[in-house]
């Protein structure tokens, strides 16, 4: 594949890298990462941020994006009779179709929410056949209580030894009084990678549908919902190194849902005696939306294809590749996760707690997340009250791996 | 009162403004709006803005705010060991302790949620004794919906003869059936300002709770939610001169609702079998909050107490006062709302649709609302299908208010 954006700051070879069960044909992983770092005024010199699959920094792009949006052309959307309020529907759903291209979908296909956390939830609640969810070990909290919460009989598909949801136990664990599977596209503690497609085959043979938390995956991989054949997607923003306050609802099947959150826009016609509402996306979008955060969520997005989601897909491979290739050289630390994780290594140090390798190696400039990752389902099958995770982004670079290693040495040291 | 805030760019005078049933003791209405208008990027030379109501232009201090929070700052917060994302949950903690004092709460009182709408949803969803709502004709969409959908029996409260909600009538219908009466402080139609206090006792009287929704009233109006007796007070940061995508949800009584939506952040213990939660605020705020939001929503706090809600108040209703006595003059004019409106005014033009006067005005430069305001069954009690609509906020002035008298002369001249 050629460089397909020739002033994006990164230059093009050919390389193959594996993702997920399949293997791609990606760009090159020789990202000019100086160059992309200076983008981000949040990674400021000497400091090595690896925490990105909490949420990532963002690029000057979106914060020009904001500022813009909050102030010379600042108005609400879709009631304004006046221009800047026209213009500013026009950027809101020019958002809307952008972020819908992004992941092969049609814009109408696409609901704002707050984050992926609201976009699980509406369809937990909402949902017309509320009965039955498989749901696997790996998943984040986020795509576990809402089931709960919202009344659903919630089973478990186990994962395989290398920390995978194990769909040949889905296909037994599958009857045809499932309604839904919900499983995340990439886990957010490991780095599994999901075959998206053969879930969804599962699914749909025994008539229930499948949604796919995509919050880590959108970032890290090519996502073409069309191709996955799932029936909701969700993401959020902040992850996909735009704003915090907004996120997404994709489905092919959103007019199927009946409304959830009610308030302005996203009616028909109110009376007290019967209330008729708009259809779908419009339908979940009750009240002024964040207006704000979509527009530089687009602007995300552009940055993204700027420099190629395969590039970026590549450049985290190896990162991931040569720190699991450097960690499993010390007898100290277990590595948790498959080989081709997407982005994100967790791993533990014998005799040290998560939390003192978090809190050491920030002394030395090194961010990374200790804790249960808000995956306590998952803490229990790996035996362990939590793990430490470094997670990368497109700025993510040598430096940020050697300054990891050098400070889990001297971790080793402390605690001899 | 003297002038709180010396370096607050307005002059200081002693002069009596109504508000509400009461009378208060107002500083000076001579705001500089030279001076703040300069603050606004958003207010374009030549560009009259009368729809605060519906949303606000936002300071350059609150813009500045996001870039920082957004940029050389950011981090996620509540589960990073590292110093960057400590500092941000502080930061993020602080935003919460401001707001809540700029309404006289409490910090745990306060959860951070999308915006109103989304605050109102979630007690017409959560609240364990979902049964009886006393609403009024003049309430918004997002007070009445929500209800609907979440299926309690709503009854509805008339209006006295000029737009205000009639807690004569309330009180006679109020029953010990009720459970819950909501309310806006201030409409957002006709500015009709609400006796909270009377209205409390009423609720509690009978032994019911009374919500109110605060979205115009906390931008124009002290609010200490103390003194008023409310038990849940909601509003929108967008129409307080903060970001969109972030709104208030108060309550002295936050414990008391179950967990609605599910995510990471807001549990205690995750299991399959069994899943606890955290105490409120936390509980009710699942997944990546809002974040960056938050903290712009305290810098529109820090902006609007400098200069003090006092003063803006009192410029307010004299802008409203000087409209409503210049439209009163005009046969054409039908004039919506009570004398002590605070801060809009909505209006018909004899023989002339509404969205033709706010597009005439827009080639003005003057840019109204025109439409429903998500207030069907308000129109429908006005009989009207729509109504005209100009508001004001901190940075409206006496040209804003010529422009509008000017423009609607233009539109009589067309419309003959």
């Amino acid at each position: 594949m050629s460089n397909p954006n020739p002033s994006s700051p990164f230059a093009s070879s050919e390389v193959e890298m594996p993702i997920g069960n399949a293997r791609l044909r990606g760009v090159s992983t020789s990202l000019d990462t100086n160059g992309i770092r200076g983008q981000f005024p949040g990674l400021t010199p000497g400091w090595h941020y690896l925490d990105t699959a909490a949420t990532a920094q963002k690029p000057q792009a979106v914060i020009d994006a904001t500022v813009n949006a909050m102030g010379r052309n600042y108005a609400t959307v879709h009631r304004g009779v006046y221009a800047r309020s026209a213009d500013m529907t026009l950027a809101y759903e020019a958002a809307r179709r952008r972020i819908a291209g992004f992941i092969g979908a049609k814009e109408e296909q696409i609901a704002f929410v707050r984050g992926a956390t609201e976009a699980i939830n509406l369809v937990a609640y909402s949902h017309p056949k509320k009965g039955r969810v498989l749901l696997s070990v790996l998943e984040h909290h986020s795509n576990i209580v809402p089931w709960q919460l919202a009344g659903w009989q919630v089973d478990v598909c186990p994962l395989t030894a290398d920390g995978c949801i194990d769909l040949d136990a889905a296909e037994k664990l599958l009857t045809p009084e499932h309604n839904m599977v919900a499983f995340a596209h990439v886990s957010n503690v490991l780095g599994s990678p999901l075959d998206v497609a053969r879930a969804a085959e599962l699914a749909h043979r025994v008539g229930a549908e499948l949604l796919v938390d995509g919050c880590q995956a959108v970032p890290r991989l090519p996502v073409d919902v069309a191709a996955l054949g799932c029936d909701y997607y969700v993401f959020s923003g902040h992850k996909l190194y735009g704003p915090t306050g907004v996120g997404v609802l994709w489905s092919d099947k959103l007019d199927t849902l009946p409304p959830w959150q009610g308030g302005g826009s996203m009616i028909d016609r109110v009376t007290f005696a019967k209330t008729t509402y708009a259809p779908a996306p419009t339908r979940f979008e009750a009240g002024t939306p964040a207006i704000v955060e979509a527009i530089g969520l687009a602007a995300a997005v552009d940055y993204v294809e700027a420099i190629g989601i395969d590039a970026i897909h590549a450049h985290e491979c190896a990162l991931v590749g040569s720190v699991r290739e450097q960690l499993a050289r010390k007898n100290s630390i277990t590595l948790f996760g498959p080989e081709n994780s997407a982005g994100i290594v967790s791993f533990a140090m014998a005799g040290v707690h998560p939390h003192d390798i978090g809190t050491i190696l920030d002394e030395s400039g090194v961010a990374i997340r200790a804790g249960h990752h808000c995956a306590q389902p998952l803490m229990e099958h790996l035996g362990v009250a939590a793990t430490a995770r470094a997670s990368f982004g497109v700025y993510s670079n040598d430096d940020d791996v050697a300054a990891l290693i050098d400070g889990l040495a001297r971790v080793e040291r402390i605690f001899g």
